[in-house]
């Protein structure tokens, strides 16, 4: 009788059995008569330990020493054993190698992160990477599921784009047979037209932007959740935000615990974030910024200083953020730092109707999101004031032209999200195969 | 008190209240002294009426030629009406127009497909386009939930990517601070070594094509589902893709009857697809081909006559596909018309272990895939065979050189199988913002 294949996750409801798993070699050890090897699967890690009694000569022969990530088939019966992760190791009794190793590049050592990202190809199928590849398709998932089930349409909007809207600088440009285009840097402006047809839909997609920044909060291609909707309000869309955070935040934690715990993320902070996140106006974090305690822990940060009337910066979205247990939602930015497309505050037409959402730990600005104009004459105003060009925004226009209605949207930034969940400094560990400035390959 | 404002959908349920209802004018009539509205929002038609009774004077001329696309706040009250869609209709008693129209360019008369395609942007608002999206979006998110079920985790593959591996001519180009690089065509690459991770892996996003096709079968940019696996067979890829795509289908047919019959889709040709899909070798459909009545066919229909050895067109998927009231599988074609990383077939190395799935009814292949080579020495004398550059594949090459496995995947072209499912004969309809040769506009 052939023993069942079993993904190491399933080995603990067979304690007793004979199985075989089928791997890679993590690691292998001998200590006199009884050899172990930890193996790997895409499910999770388990040991395997043989006595020399146990099997032949041979088989004892080729534990001792393994390579790192030689491919393996191993048989042998499931013991409970409370010391081991999972709570079950593996009898060896049998050991076919399935892909030869030898001098695997990624060793035990430390390396470097340019090293390691060289070799991101290998680097997948180690333990933090596995991780947060994990967790990331968790809040993939989350997202989708959570737009699904409110009943929002998913709207794929293009990555070929043909006007360079507000100036090439940031674009990356591609010839399409024989004239310009440019890969998209948001869906928005496509999803409008679709919020008239469908009243709720969401992109999901990647995005590019040609920018030359060499911080930890940038990549040049990244995925960004943006859900639009009709008949809102600004309260409507901070509600929306808040909701979506607080879900996508509640899936990770109940179903990547043990992710998490590869990362030794601190679970008590992801806890905290439900609803409701505080709000706060731009003026009244104007005021915050600008007080003296704020002032010197910029310059601490060697951060500029904030002026009102500024567009925050990163030291000022961190300061603001720490203050808080929960994302912060930052509303009504003055309307000359921002887009051309926000709706004016009735209240006080110098501000905008638009929100940011600061995540808590430094992790700066994870959702930008407004209201945008719905009246056509205003917004082909705003559009010549912004000197951009009037035809290339014709069908913009349009959707206002025949039955406008209030509308609004954000962007979510996944990397972001997913490295806040996570807990790690650098968005390039967050993405498969990250590519910034300097780096597009593997 | 306010009437609840409610979606389209939800009026069945509350026959006898007074509601509002948010959306736009589709069209409206006067039969003497009363006066019809049709309406839609995101969620569906309905008709308000009112008789010169029921209303004001103002209210009553405002109905009576209300321009198309006008939007409007609807309050009145639900009456059952068997001969109404969705069994009831609106007794208005107020009308209050939220974003005024006039001269929108789609009238209810007949336009052709270039100018609905130039105002796209409104035509998202239409009946047919409305269904359309709203069985993809059903077919995109039943996609990720089969994977999400299926402990597949999704690992996102670059857009932007280095070498221009299989030659430059079907490549969209842009320069990536100072060097080439090219927009991926498949995320098949960047999946195997991540399969080395996780076992099971997939990616699901844009790929691009500057292939200067003008059939109803191409677009340049388009959405694949690419799953990846370990230790597999090409009886367990044929497996999930039958699974894959009878999935997808009945869970359409389950949740998406309205737009299916929107889109007068004849249901029982969908009912037919589940397990088991019929299989066929390339050698048997070789032999059907090359027969007499083939023959005929391919004559009559301009396409160029097939010949042992050569890799099916789409005339020859018709043919072998019409026979079959389910999607077909043909297996095992001549390893030359295939890519340099098909695993051959141990029992006839001219053969590549592949499989290419036929969609009935002449929708052509909707899945292409194949076991790849995992030995590093075999794989390295392909690349030189077919003059790739091998420095460019090193990455690719060093998975198999520490552990590889066998593996193997497929790629699955979404809006192929959105066509088919929709019974929609041009790809250019199944996105909502079509890229083809000629078009980048809106």
């Amino acid at each position: 009788m052939t023993a069942p294949v079993l993904p190491i996750r399933a080995l603990a409801g067979h304690v007793g059995a004979e199985v075989t798993v089928r791997g890679w070699v993590v690691r292998s050890r001998r200590k006199g008569k009884i050899a172990f090897l930890v193996l790997r699967d895409g499910s999770g890690l388990c040991q395997a330990v043989a006595s020399v009694r146990d099997v032949d000569e041979a088989t004892f022969a080729l534990m001792d020493g393994i390579d790192q990530e030689t491919a393996v088939e191993v048989t042998g019966t499931v013991r409970a054993d409370p010391r081991a992760p999972g709570g079950v190791e593996l009898g060896l009794r049998r050991l076919v190698v399935a892909g030869p190793s030898g001098g695997y590049p990624i060793t035990p050592k430390e390396h470097g992160i340019e090293f390691l990202l060289d070799h991101r190809h290998l680097h997948l199928r180690h333990r933090r990477p596995w991780a947060i590849l994990r967790i990331r398709h968790e809040v993939e998932q989350a997202c989708r599921d959570f737009m699904y089930e409110r009943d929002f349409v998913l709207i794929d909007s293009p990555i070929l784009t043909p006007a360079a809207c507000e100036g090439t600088s940031t674009l990356f440009e591609t010839d399409y047979f024989g004239s310009p285009a440019y890969l998209s840097q948001s869906g928005q402006l496509y999803l409008e037209p679709a919020a008239m047809a469908h009243d709720r839909v969401y992109c999901f997609g990647p995005t590019f932007r040609a920018e030359k920044s060499k911080t930890r909060r940038h990549l040049t291609e990244f995925w960004m959740l943006e859900p639009e909707l009709t008949w809102t309000d600004l309260d409507g869309l901070m509600a929306l935000a808040e909701e979506l955070v607080s879900y996508v935040v509640a899936r990770v934690l109940d179903r990547r615990a043990e992710e998490l715990a590869v990362l030794e993320r601190d679970t008590a902070r992801l806890e905290a974030v439900c609803p409701p996140f505080p709000r706060m106006s731009y003026d009244e974090a104007a005021r915050i910024l600008t007080a003296p305690e704020s002032v010197a822990k910029a310059k601490a940060q060697n951060a500029p200083p904030f002026r009102p009337g500024d567009d925050l910066g990163a030291a000022d979205e961190t300061i603001l953020g720490e203050a808080h247990d929960r994302p912060l939602m930052i509303h009504r930015y003055p309307a000359d730092v921002k887009a051309f497309y926000m709706e004016p505050d009735p209240d006080d037409p110098t501000r905008a109707l638009c929100v940011d959402v600061i995540a808590p730990e430094g992790y700066g600005e994870i959702i930008g999101g407004s209201m945008r104009i719905h009246d056509a004459d205003l917004l082909a105003r705003r559009i010549r004031e912004h000197g951009l060009p009037e035809d290339a925004f014709r069908w913009y226009l349009d959707i206002r032209r025949w039955g406008g209605v209030p509308h609004g949207g954000f962007g979510m930034g996944l990397e972001r999200v997913v490295a806040w969940i996570c807990g790690v400094h650098h968005l390039r560990e967050v993405i498969p195969y990250p590519r910034t400035i300097q780096r597009i390959y593997p």
